[in-house]
């Protein structure tokens, strides 16, 4: 595949009708309007994030896996927006949780509405989540609506858990992290609800048959990571270029992979400086987050982080051939491949 | 029924041993350990709230109504252990949200262990509510496992929408509210998952028979608000007894019934009084509650808000008959007729 196709990958007819049709149907499940002024607003936080611009990765994911295993569109519709619902509830509370203060390209909800608010809307979002999986019910059998509820039980926890070990270490102040912590907390912060879950789910949907505790994993984890060590790095370099704040992660105080490698590599009185600055309160950080890119130049942080990530980019794809070499040729894997390459080579 | 007996309803013995049944079922459900230690963390604080002491009246009212109606509370115990889980994560969520400070005479969740951690740890809980309904398919068919998880999704978005209007108050300095906004805002925020829910899943269960939309709905809608506007007023009454903090809900500005008929009783100048105080900042309400409570006095607000509840708790007691006079006499019944005498009738 040319490098120029996958970067035009989301624009492929296929991906745009897909990513039209699971847009409609959050839209169309969500509630509209109500008559009690108040609560007509929590409708329209809850639909603020799912109507702001997205790329729709994780439900792409999960249509174009049902399809290129026998499965139809119709089947897996609701599953995979309910997957884009996920991503948009959680994002409401970690922006409160990490502060954050743009989601693509606008204000953060508890920006716009104030943080009990924002909270409450997230909570509402989460429980529309499990009433469109309820949903499945008009067009999947019961066994398979359960069997799909237990995936996002297992990606719910998976996200939570690696949520925790990022917050904790932010919230302990904690800088004795392993390379090996970070990739744990990446498989399930970023892996399970990214990469494993979609493909599980389209699976699933497409053979009727219950998945073994184990598929797709390997290839989900390798792909999440590579994505998230990717998504660290462009956090740093990309300016506000893909609606977030520039170099956030510092801001915040976040630990990347990046981090982790220049507290190693840093002599002590470097070291100190850094834990100094990340260390302290938000507003040393903002003041001197210049100062941390300067030492990320100067010990080759990036192209470190770079190169691990295409280890598990390579790795990846190669997890995505033996697994998929075993289905006939059809479109919609071509375009899963794509999507693959795409979210391993991001530089969007 | 003596008002000794109604007092001492949670002692009695089938009480007694329903909730130890939940509260065993609760943490045997909830995860134990992790290698991890972060996450190891994570789990004591999912166990934090449901460990405090509760009269887990929910989970009660669930198991009760099941067994008046025929069945066994085998077969209702994981729905029933949910109710009190969704309380637990419900209230991780509500204390961020009005900036409380103690919880079952505790520190609020968020104090003991940082906002970020808490609301995530109330989302992982939130998550196991529905792990363990999803469990239920140990014990019930899937039919009634779907059906259980369906009145679930109907009380979390009862609720939410309840928070979200009293939240939207607050935050929007909203004070020409009438009392029938405020007895919306209770059905939602309180009724559905204190009465009604707990009503319907214990019939649910026992008849294997679908519900109808409005099955004790008017029940619980005014055993709730009665259970709501007792609870305002204890609020004001009650000190630390109960272990929130003393007015604390004058101090988070909540809009109660109390303070309604206040403000619709004050003169023009006590009006701009108290809203001055209420609508300044939490400081200000901290230090000059005791005067909202000497105008409370003045207008005999305390005295107004008792008689609705003892309305709505006359009422609460003549559709509790109008229901269960058609079943047959058992202990259940008459212990569930007792529990909903000390439900509305609560001065604990």
């Amino acid at each position: 595949m040319k490098k120029n196709n996958v970067e035009n990958i989301l624009n492929e007819p296929e991906i745009r009708e897909n990513k039209r049709l699971v847009d409609e149907t959050i839209q169309r499940l969500l509630p509209e309007k109500h008559s009690i002024n108040e609560i007509n607003l929590l409708y329209q936080m809850m639909k603020d994030y799912p109507s702001r611009p997205a790329k729709s990765l994780r439900s792409s994911v999960c249509l174009l896996t049902c399809q290129a295993y026998g499965g139809t569109i119709d089947k897996a519709l609701i599953t995979a927006s309910s997957l884009d619902l996920f991503q948009n509830w959680i994002l409401i509370h970690d922006d409160v949780e990490d502060q954050s203060e743009l989601r693509r390209g606008g204000p953060a909800l508890h920006h716009k509405y104030t943080i009990p608010l924002a909270i409450n809307a997230g909570d509402a979002l989460h429980g529309k989540m499990w009433s469109f999986l309820y949903h499945n019910r008009d067009i999947l059998d019961d066994e398979t609506t359960l069997l799909v509820i237990n995936e996002f039980l297992n990606m719910l926890n998976e996200t939570t858990e690696g949520q925790h070990m990022e917050l904790s270490w932010v919230h302990e102040n904690q800088w004795n992290i392993k390379q090996d912590d970070y990739l744990i907390m990446c498989k399930k912060k970023t892996a399970w609800y990214t990469c494993i879950t979609p493909c599980r789910l389209g699976n699933l949907i497409a053979t009727n048959t219950d998945l073994n505790k184990n598929d797709f994993v390997n290839f989900g984890e390798d792909l999440g990571i590579a994505f998230q060590i990717r998504d660290d790095i462009l956090n740093l370099i990309a300016g506000t270029k893909y609606g977030k704040e520039s170099a956030g992660d510092l801001i915040e105080g976040k630990r990347t992979l990046i981090l982790i490698h220049l507290l190693e590599s840093a002599s002590t009185k470097d070291r100190e400086n850094i834990e100094n600055i990340l260390g302290g309160n938000r507003q040393m950080r903002e003041q001197n987050y210049k100062t941390i890119l300067e030492l990320i130049h100067k010990y080759n942080s990036l192209q470190f982080a770079t190169e691990i990530a295409d280890k598990f980019s390579h790795s990846a794809l190669t997890e995505f051939d033996k697994i998929f070499d075993q289905l006939p040729d059809s479109r919609s894997k071509l375009l899963l491949r794509n999507i693959t390459e795409y979210i391993v080579s991001r530089d969007w």
